[in-house]
């Protein structure tokens, strides 16, 4: 294998500050060859965790509301952004607490993700939760006006195999969570 | 189902335009239940393709790259930027062209997909490619210095669960493809 070499940053600028929803830089960097790129950008966008819930029966937990991103009602794995300070694993169960109202025997992680290869933007936590009970009424205090709905394992394989699911996050969390559960160190309820 | 309805945007403001690459606006939009929030970020990129490559042998083509938003050497499957004007299946088929230098004999669709499920950010066409054999020499015209590297099936797989593959496409696009493989439809040379 060739010994490939990290570019190198030479300046960067602020070119928009929405903190903390987004930052946009526009980097100077040197390539391994010398070349000189002028204006890359790069993009900083929070952190977030999406959680795949699985309750007794094999059914997988899942939001339906309006996405303004997608621009029509989705279905997806509860999910929300890392607060500053908060471990991600908090924020899973927090974010599932709040999502679903529900609580888990246990927590598989299944990877963290750059959202993209060359902006950045931040990373997504994936996890899959199983053994969840619902303890509370779900709370979520989001924009969006949204239910829970549970399906059964077999129709979220069809219906992600079909490429219902609209976002990107979704498609690679439902990915990880069903190869995870068709493995045989999980024990499902 | 409660009927879900979708944001109506009230007014829509340009804050950052490095087109082709960026647009960054900010939104006023209007909740279902009356709340209107004044400055909901939304960002325009440019689509993309991924396509996961098998040829004979049950092997999958990754390119090994350095990635400046991921700040390290990463494997992924060839992937590009839709040109304006340019159909999703022919930008697929350029990209593998040009990354590995390989013709497919099937093409299969794994779904499109958007980046953001709340800002947007374009979306992202999955391919799986197989009866891939190579036909020219790799050209990727690309920043990043490059290497074509084939894996087994097995081998994809276990990286692939383990979380070793560091951006979210590859995340959905490998899980996708390896399903799609599993299934009795695709023959496999």
């Amino acid at each position: 294998m060739p010994d490939l070499k990290p570019w190198k940053t030479l300046h960067t600028k602020l070119l928009l500050d929405c903190t903390p929803w987004l930052r946009v830089y526009s980097e100077k960097v040197e390539l391994p060859d010398g070349r000189v790129v002028n204006d890359y950008l790069r993009l900083e966008q929070p952190d977030f965790v999406m959680i795949v819930p699985v309750r007794s029966g094999c059914e997988i937990g899942l939001i339906r509301c309006y996405k303004h991103g997608v621009g029509a009602v989705d279905m997806q794995p509860p999910a929300g952004y890392i607060e500053p300070d908060e471990d991600v694993i908090i924020t899973a169960q927090r974010e599932l607490l709040e999502e679903t109202g529900c609580q888990a025997e246990a927590w598989f992680e299944l990877g963290s993700y750059v959202i993209s290869g060359n902006r950045g933007t931040g990373r997504a936590h994936l996890y899959l939760a199983t053994g969840c009970q619902q303890v509370v009424e779900p709370d979520p205090g989001d924009l969006e006006e949204q239910e829970v709905i549970w399906l059964s394992l077999e129709e979220v394989q069809q219906r992600w195999t079909d490429g219902k699911f609209s976002q990107m996050a979704t498609a690679a969390a439902l990915g990880l969570a069903l190869n995870r559960l068709g493995m045989k160190d999980i024990d499902l309820p």
